[in-house]
């Protein structure tokens, strides 16, 4: 029997129940669902609509339909619409007419926003956990190669040279914004909206902020109308999804990049390759292909979550169903994705050779233009010389420093043999030791303040 | 074993598998694995690769494959990463080594495309009938209902006049081109990858028109760079399933509209409607509000089709395996809804009375400056003098037709006792016999333009 | 001549000028690049790499500059490829060679990342005012009419009655989550990137938390190749502005709803309503039409900034020059429709007795189920007992409180007169006095608490 | 004054005014907004509705209006909410109140689907210009450069040989599609909505058909309510647009990654090539990262046209008219490109040698195997020997034609030095002359066909 039939001539037509029922993704908040309700229990109780020992028979029912959830022994019937009507079916199955208690002054609009929050925050923590893996495993492999330069790239040419660790641990920060974002999205999720009922608020005397410190919550809504629809948790938390699948992507590019034959800088490890049905010889990066790819899925989610509330009117409709698919695949996804991107870089072999013999001296043409601007050049000029330099090189198939000193000076007089002695990749490296810099001791600095902040984490 | 071990030092790690393997979701083409397979063997005999009794061999192994996946008796193994790999393992159990000479010039590559084309081909036929079937509900109910005369709105401000069937038939239309784009996609889907092996053609004389004959494609693809990584045909039905959605989602919020207390114009059927689990008086058109809300995982799905593809090289890459969820859903989705969608409307109660009763005399103004016109007035003019009529006639709280003839008079002397007279809400839509129009002429033609039209479908 | 041109053979196609050149649209950044450009001047004087004399020259050219922006006489050449080179162009004309020297160990890429930061954190102040506005505005509203009831929806339909000030209030308080997440995006917005160079860092020894503090930055970034690819901080605050603009979009929903002759709830100014071309009679809430229809755009303006990193390898690409116009238009958007809204709510007009009359006796069924309870039913059972009564009011054509007493009693003893007697729209919602509810005293409750926080703003 | 206010109070509100006005963007409508009217009037006059001097008076009146436009001294007034208004205001200016008629049962609900169809009729024509001037480029570069032979790549490792021309004309093949798909968009824009009023139909005896034919529509919309909301052409055309912007972005990502160093492929002319603000050397293929990175901007306004309408009650809300701005864009965008990415495809130049440098031997692997099916082999076990060679050899340091003889054959009997000697980029190559295949010959079979089917065009 569905909870609601008392008014209605039929029962719900099978394919509406196919097209509308969510027990079989909405199962998963089972723990959520039992917790809701045995807090929810004891806050009637404090309430004085029940007595103690219906309570403590609410209670044990709850603890049952848990376990039997565990051990993967309850068994969904053709009523159970959704998480909320199974296990209060099978709590009145074990425990009778008391189980009809529960529902006082609760709607499935406060109980299922409350279930959500409440699975959110547990894997917020666990997400939280796999990002300092991930954070972890770059700053130890920084730290491991700290010897490495590499071509740095803009416009995905040789720019300037960069430690490898300093391109490692610019990814760090990009999941340290997200772990501090994670804040954010945290806080609001906590936010109990139990106590709001169907849209108007729960007539009974439910002391609403220790129901909320029962179930780990730091505050209470404050407006019924907008607690029982507001997904603005939902859409927070996969904005938050989607930017650090983005970051997971950024890294996934440049891995898949610089594992090809034609970079070599990197290698993944036999474990996290895989081959070809046809090419014998392949050795692929899937990995990172899909880390890339799942981009897609993770903007696609937060795209749906948005397009789910426009055009909404405001209290509950069951669009927001539609909140849940969107939200556990973004779980799921980062749950296993974090700590296999954290294996895949700790594995991986690096090869500061190819690094090195990859790199084109013109990437020194910006030291050469600094060192003119030390010899009183405005910049903007000393670029031009230089410029020029590089064009009269390509022209006659050389680098610059294989230029006739002559021909330097001809450009420039302080374009002398100094100036070219001055220039090595090392030094272009070590020049830059400005906060936030490639110089080894800039990067030495972010190691140890990335240390200090995971230690805490 | 892997297809693809002898040159990996290492297995697949278990993490990897359960990020990359694709046989959760992916199992469901094995119909259409098979079939190309069978094919595929067939053309290996034709070019001469394979004995006649090895091609049965083949083709009766892959027979069995396919009974024990229909009844459910397919056991998956941990190496089988996909359907491809899963059909050739298992094949191998069967018929032993000449397996082995299954994918000769083939890759996955261009079988998975060829697999995914044809398992779309299939479910394009299935969501064709299921439009025909709404599309038919919709004529029949706009038949059955020809002497409802509504509110039109924009602005959901009433407007003018119009025949319920007309609102009806207006989705008719909709969905009619949506049956005309479906022959683009479906055209385009009909394009025979196999042949193309891993991404530079199969070196094998294999005759591809055949096997695209035999296979119930149109063509084959041209090129065998396009054909391993073309997904176009994913996105396209992806953005024609969206649209699809979007019209069954119009339809929708207009049904959940005209349900409510205050428009009062519709009733859905008890059996699609559901009830609340606080509020015992309830009756929610979920079913409806279920349908707009999915307007947002079928633009998603679009979104992430089109995202997989962004930045990516040429040629296969891992990240196109992403491409088969939202497609999966999407098909889901509305192969569920349509047929669905066809019930409601044919169940649900009509409230003639009810739109009558709502109707705001103001919507005949434009009648009325069309009378003015019909006396000479130049529309934009005529258009002033009722806009002040009605401002006058709301400053008194009465509907302009209730203006004293003076003050009709007095804003234009054509505005007499004779134009009010003309006036009414039926006269209204009759004038509107122009073709497309509200008349009821205009709308039985449509009717019959609609049966021509699904008779030949 | 363009900044760069030195190594080139040609000049750039004009094809490609007219394709690449963002100078149409980021001319809007000059405030921000010349605020930028004056303390990266006096920077490079306090690293000695200017004498004080050219400081002062750079500092009243750049003035200068800025002041031909303000008064539109500044007029762009054909070499202006974007607003950094067009006021370093400018700034040369004007001060001659030292002009050359302000790009001294600064790129444009660490350059126009701290130019958007510094424009987005001006406007974040003036979109927090435009928000505090709107909140006051419905604060205000909801004040003036404590004493409207109305129905509450669920699913659009009639739910249980509320006050019209706790639907105002629910919009208040999502607004003030907008607020609290914009502290988030400020603070990671006013992180400093200059001094990253074009991405290994700066080799001068430029000391940045002065430079940030004299922008007004929070902090300086801590690794250059992050920092100037990093658009963490547009996707986040495009996120918020989609969630801002859906909250006014939900808002708009409500209101153009009502605003309906079938509602009739709320009426707009005529200030702020428009008119049709072709109907006389037409008031259309155009106004609310367009928010609702802007979340189209400002949904898609952050699916832009996602879609724009996805696939990029690290370090800049050009690609994030793509990033401006999604960022401007979202800002314009919200910059105008905040006061626009706020205008709308306070002139609109509010018709009680329209509510009144509105509401359906059947609204007040739970608080019958409640009745039950508190004689001792269970919920589950009495849900179900209301649920009959109401069904068989509905076969009798009236409703549950014109029912028979027999008729009732029959149901459920204890549903004698006395439990219809104490039934009415008004005690059901001041039963609903728990934190949050919809009973007058909590939404007082809420008001007091908007005020203050307001009075904080 | 607009065109409106007769039952009004009071004018349109400033902030209202500025948020609502269209003129700024649908001023670029003027030529279809002209043709469309010029139609309209001669329709008018056809169905008696005005004498033959007026209608000529109308149209000499509008060609003057159009040339203001076209000479740019049209001079916009703050009543012109949008190109409609605009036209009809000064157009009375011209001729007086006999463009008062020119709105009989017109409303602007027809009027501007009318005219965004016209306008996009005449860009469709112009797109597809472009598209055959870049598939021309293609070919002509393809046919030039016929004697490459470069790496193929699948998961961007490389895979097989391919010609460096089939590579060029499987962008070809993406954009046959695009052409193909752009006849349906072509079929479905030419459905002339004039004539539906403002949603119940036209009061008037107009002949749609001849107005259809007169402006180049192919057939008339069927249902007046459907007519006046339907945006699927803008949805449609935007879809096809994000389809192409995506091959073109693929294309971009392919030559962005070969005009690296490392790769060394394909260089860029310096006309097209752009440099840096501080690195002297650099030459940045930014062109082709745009092109890429606008397929961002692309994906967003489909996004933003489907989220437009997803929530939408039926008939004509002003949310559509955020339909301009992402079709404008998205026309501007594709009509700038085209050309552009043609003359840098046309210009840039083609590396031979370093491809062929490039390429592993490894990429043979699978002719190998081929080999070994050839000597009786299951394809499946000659896999998986070959990459047991491939193996061995990685352990050497050695390619796999580098092992001894004896290492060879001990893996298998046939795989002698005659295996070997069967071998070679080249040959791997012309061996897959299959329909579709990187063989010259079917490269040349492609070539050919192309050529017809754009002489064609």
């Amino acid at each position: 029997m569905t909870l609601w039939g008392g008014c209605f001539d039929k029962a719900p037509d099978n394919l509406l129940r196919q097209f509308g029922d969510s027990l079989p993704f909405d199962w998963r908040l089972y723990e959520a669902d039992i917790a809701g309700s045995c807090a929810y229990a004891a806050a009637l109780h404090r309430a004085e609509l029940i007595p103690l020992a219906e309570r403590d028979e609410l209670l044990s029912g709850l603890r049952r339909v848990e376990e039997e959830f565990r051990s993967g022994q309850f068994s969904p019937t053709s009523t159970d619409e959704d998480i909320h009507t199974a296990v209060e079916r099978r709590l009145g199955e074990l425990v009778g007419p008391v189980a009809g208690k529960l529902h006082t002054g609760r709607s499935r609009n406060d109980q299922v926003s409350t279930d959500l929050r409440l699975y959110l925050l547990g894997k917020l923590a666990v997400l939280e956990k796999g990002l300092v893996g991930l954070q972890t495993a770059l700053v130890d492999k920084a730290e491991e190669h700290l010897d490495a330069v590499m071509p740095g790239y803009t416009h995905l040419q040789q720019a300037q040279p960069v430690l490898f660790s300093h391109w490692l641990l610019s990814f760090y920060w990009k999941l340290e914004r997200d772990r501090e974002r994670l804040v954010g999205v945290r806080h609001r999720t906590a936010t109990l909206p139990l106590g709001s009922g169907a849209l108007a608020g729960c007539p009974f005397p439910l002391d609403r902020h220790v129901l909320a410190s029962e179930l780990g919550f730091q505050t209470v809504s404050q407006n019924s109308i907008d607690a029982v629809s507001d997904r603005d948790f939902c859409i927070e938390f996969l904005a938050w999804a989607a930017q650090v699948q983005l970051h997971l992507s950024s890294l996934a590019e440049d891995v898949v990049l610089w594992a090809t034959r034609e970079f070599g800088f990197l290698r993944l490890d036999d474990a996290y390759s895989t081959g070809s049905s046809l090419m014998p010889q392949k050795k692929n990066p899937d990995v990172f292909e899909l880390v890339r790819g799942k981009s897609a899925r993770m903007i696609a989610h937060l795209t749906s979550a948005l397009v789910m509330v426009k055009g909404l009117p405001s209290g509950y409709n069951k669009d927001l169903q539609e909140d849940k698919e969107p939200l556990f695949d973004a779980v799921d996804t980062l749950e296993l994705e974090l700590p296999l991107v954290s294996q895949v870089i700790a594995s991986m072999t690096v090869n500061a050779d190819r690094m090195l013999v990859a790199m084109d001296p013109g990437m020194l043409a910006t030291d050469l233009a600094d060192y003119l601007v030390g010899r009183g050049v405005p910049f903007r000029e000393a670029h031009h010389l230089v410029g020029r330099a590089v064009k009269r090189a390509a022209e006659l198939g050389v680098s610059v420093s294989q230029l006739a000193p002559a021909e330097l000076e001809s450009i420039h007089p302080a374009l002398g043999s100094n100036a070219l002695q001055s220039l090595s990749f090392r030094a272009s490296v070590e020049r830059r030791s400005i906060e936030g810099g490639t110089a080894t001791s800039s990067v030495r600095a972010q190691i140890e303040q990335a240390r200090r902040r995971l230690s805490q984490a």
